[in-house]
């Protein structure tokens, strides 16, 4: 009966031959495209004198890198311990996370590069501290759909995501930050819904109408369940860098970690409030927490640097944090069983609908902006109205920032549909159904722990 | 015998009743009074011009924001691991302090607002990135509170102990700080005594007679007590930037950091030398470790910005360290037993204590200041002997700190019992003493979790 | 059989007699010595004013306090949870890294400073943020040789290893980075040689020829693996803020936190891809995962502040994940066979080999550094080429960089034979060699854990 276990259904040489040819790739591409910034080459000193810069602590690198570090930590530990929750995946979880992460930052610093920071002047990508931090942005598209699809892809699988998530994002990001001329520090839309509907769409397409055969292993362990916390809370804890990282020095940053700040605490409470409200005998559920808690900062990834005011950032919280347990309780099991759509981590409550909430209350904050409230500078410098900009008003931002909701959902639908139909291709290794949320098919796990598995099928079947 | 397990003493729609309506409280509060001030608000690029601000890295937000998510880490991570180091607790001790933590520090910022940063051309209170720090340091006196009640109550309960902690704390800080104009950036007085007594005397007020009914699940487990060092590193490791968070620019700061650096350098040393010597042969205690190593930094709270010198803190580290391991090995069982104070996680040791000789170390540390060690310009900064207070001497000011110290006691003790009272009210759904430090009560815990349950049940007893 | 869980080598009052000795004269040393710097020192203000610093924010602290933040974390959390992997050496690994680090820092900020900080006006050391940051430096070394001999020592010898091992790495750092004028700001040489050739060195002198009488322990759980993945994850996100802790202000700390992070990025690949090579049935194995992705960092420590440019960073992390990973595959299993050295973590390959490799790597970036791409300008920023050090050309740095990598070497061997011998005498408390690994020897482990234990030994015998 454990006789699967012993077979990997990963071939040989699978991920071994494509990491190396994909890292050739990246070095051949980053040696003829990508060089330092003004800021970071050894220039600086000269470039200082020449701009009037009078002080070092002027360097980007010094309003942006404490923020860098947090949105690092949100990537690496907030991703990837969040998704150790699974009783015997944890080493998937936190594991594959690492993996595409590190993949997917340096296709990112491509990609985005192309779009965003292609030096006219010689066609060449100059890199700086804000570049590293919106490769880590984009990354976290990938991530989330990550979520969707845990315990069912195999690690070939994930990488091809990457491979096509990271251009896809980078596109995206172009027309709705550039075309559009929208604003989205934290990416409520960019990162959030896309990344959010591009996990679901690859889920539905790969739908597994036998995945009980695993459902021993599809669920939390008491160890897992406080490991996954430590993802929640770096999550928690730094968002308010994260929607801050990019914004505009000054006031921009400082205001969008303080409303993000008290999203999230709204939030805590509401989550807390329905999931008591709701499970059995008012007991709390730890999925809950762990995931409906951060919708706070999800739904402020756009309006953060506005002036939604501290009650405003409140309410977001307070009205994501209901959707996004309700969600857990209701919207999950409802997409499984109507829409096949398998959504293992509930990207769905956490990143869609917040993400989409989120794009709305930037659309109306936005729509609503006065001179009154900002002043006129201060109007100008939170919009960007200026070059080609400088006539939109408030109004007309605030149906761009609505089409810019359009169009990440439209690159998350159709982007996961294409890579879906790649992905279903029986070529890449994928866990058969009843060795889903297995870490043994792709990982030495050593004698104790098979041991207690062992103890633990004798009992739960 | 397990049949408790399945009748929670949560009554229906406690948590999810009083939730929302607290948070609507806030949403309404925050509506009338918060705003944010001159450096979060999109006024800014005309403030900075009007004050002949030359450059937006001026923002308080540069100075501080570092510190802040250091602190930030502390107050959820720190506590919220320090507090899984029971075997079937975690979930309560990381959970409840996210509850407790995210709820207080919305009231916190309200209630320091009204006493500290009232604007009073608008009468209202004007949030920035110092406010957050300041909410931050509030929650923390509440969740030292917890630590002494751990397991023992209900998340109502918590809510409550925040809801008047919270006022109790602001209150008590403006006549410490403002009334006597008393320096204490770390908070060993305003924190740490403040919440230590206040969580104990409730504790004290709260006593079970029949808790060993409990016993079996009062102690820690291999793998949560690895879960506890987490908090404790942490809370060790951003010590400084906790003292330092809120102290003067420039030198301030940079000397809190580095004094509480080496005091709580200094707490490791000796907390290891006790433990090993009176434990039973020779081995060490990870109780200890995880709590005893962290009195350094308690103890430095009030004098880490003054020049206490390097060898100073670590001569306050030293005597820490011992004090605190010592109250772990012989105070503790002697309060449960003699006094009825049943301290779940030592909080009379790593705050009550530490606290007190802080607050001493303080009071001596000001009144022996001199001129010839700290300059005219450095001591006036240092004390902020400035305005109604350019007269006060060194000497004067050492008795002000010792006077602060009272305050911070009768508040402690006081509020606690009348809190305490409060909590004995029997509408509360708190744990019978047969189901304390059981996460099954309040949480749903999955299948695996139970089996291993039972089988530790079987061996143990 | 399991009669010697009860019998602890540790002679009683050891660790108790030694440790509050070593820090009074701690306490008296910094007492004659150790001061505050300018810009810690209540002076700031005046000295400020000397110096026509025109804001707070120059101060160093602001500079550099992000950074020393980091590196805390990855000296505490970071290496101390990475040795958590072993199934039941978990406390030892977090524990003993925790003691040995906080006394380190305390000798090195004396040791060090004897050498790089002493105020000749008056002979004492003055210490700020740079001087802390240095001496988490320093104590990186020592734990990295405790890496080596990790479950096969007691405290008290991880105490001597520490004692002698600060000095010596001060007095090589005085000759590399001051006598010959050297640059390895991340310590490829300074940190990472000579910490893996002191510890190896040690391990090859305290070999075991019966070491696998404790091989029931000597491996890990499945919980541990992930506990150890914090301590990977922190080290891997940090290590940009490692290599730029101490470099130049401005571009310097900003080009070293790209390259490291790039560098980093690329090992994580090939670390995959060498692991699912050569594993069985292409099966991942969590010790490659853990320890080869962070070998980029390692080999960036001399050459991120260069300008290596971001493919050259992509070309170090590949190679180093290669050479890691087959390190662990290939010859860590070859020296505990052939040249009777037990290395329990694998220091060899994740510190000694990149180590060298990044000294290399620095060596040859500086011989062809030029003016065509630093500037005149950044070039002698970069290299220091000032005061006496004028003249000196790229070409002749590239030498004295591999002079540098000798010197390191030999510091790390010589010095490790000496420790080595004084580890030998039988008065230090090291476990028998049937009970290495194992957290009972040392620290008073609870029932439950030892039900498991117990549980474990009879499957797994």
């Amino acid at each position: 009966p454990t006789d699967h276990l012993f077979t990997s259904p990963l071939h040989h040489g699978e991920l071994c031959c494509l990491l190396p040819r994909i890292l050739i790739a990246m070095i051949i591409l980053f040696g003829v495209f990508v060089r330092y910034d003004e800021e970071s080459d050894a220039h600086w000193s000269e470039h200082k004198r020449e701009k009037n810069i009078t002080s070092d602590i002027e360097n980007d690198f010094y309003y942006r890198y404490p923020s860098f570090q947090d949105v690092h930590v949100m990537i690496f530990v907030g991703f990837g311990f969040l998704m150790t929750f699974l009783k015997r995946y944890s080493f998937g979880g936190v594991g594959f996370n690492f993996l595409i992460a590190a993949f997917g930052l340096q296709w990112a610093l491509l990609m985005q590069g192309w779009f965003h920071a292609l030096d006219p002047a010689d066609g060449q990508i100059k890199i700086g501290i804000e570049n590293i931090i919106n490769a880590d942005f984009c990354v976290a598209g990938c991530l989330i759909a990550y979520g969707a699809l845990l315990g069912k892809v195999s690690p070939v699988q994930l990488m091809v995501l990457t491979l096509f998530g990271i251009p896809l994002f980078a596109v995206e990001e172009y027309i709705i930050l550039h075309v559009l001329h929208v604003r989205d520090a934290g990416g409520s839309m960019v990162i959030h819904t896309f990344g959010a509907y591009y996990g679901l769409t690859i889920s539905w397409i790969l739908y597994r109408p036998k995945l009980d055969q695993s459902k021993r292993l599809n669920g939390s362990g008491y160890h897992s369940d406080v490991f996954a916390m430590i993802g929640t809370l770096f999550l928690w804890m730094f968002w308010p860098s994260f929607n801050s990282a990019i914004s505009d020095h000054g006031d921009g940053q400082h205001r969008a970690a303080i409303n993000t700040y008290l999203a999230l605490a709204s939030s805590v409470l509401t989550t807390f409030a329905i999931s008591s409200l709701s499970a059995k005998r008012g007991k709390l559920d730890m999925v809950h927490i762990q995931n409906a808690t951060l919708a706070g900062g999800v739904a402020m990834g756009t309006a953060a640097e506005f002036m939604i005011t501290p009650y405003g950032s409140l309410i977001v919280g307070f009205c994501c944090g209901i959707i996004s347990t309700f969600g857990y309780l209701v919207i999950t099991p409802f997409m499984e069983k109507y829409m096949k759509i398998q959504d293992t981590c509930g990207v769905h409550n956490l990143h869609a609908m917040p993400g989409v909430l989120g794009a709305v209350v930037g659309a109306i904050t936005a729509a609503t902006a006065s001179e009154s409230v900002y002043g006129h500078e201060g109007l100008v410098n939170t919009f960007d109205f200026k070059g080609k900009y400088a006539e939109r008003t408030p109004a007309t931002q605030g149906g761009f920032q609505a089409a810019g909701l359009c169009v990440a959902l439209a690159f998350g639908i159709v982007g996961g549909a294409i890579v879906g139909f790649i992905l279903r291709l029986p070529v890449w290794g994928d866990p058969s159904d009843d060795n889903c949320f297995d870490d043994e098919v792709y990982w030495e796990v050593s004698l104790i722990s098979f041991v207690f598995y062992l103890f633990h099928s004798k009992v739960a079947l």
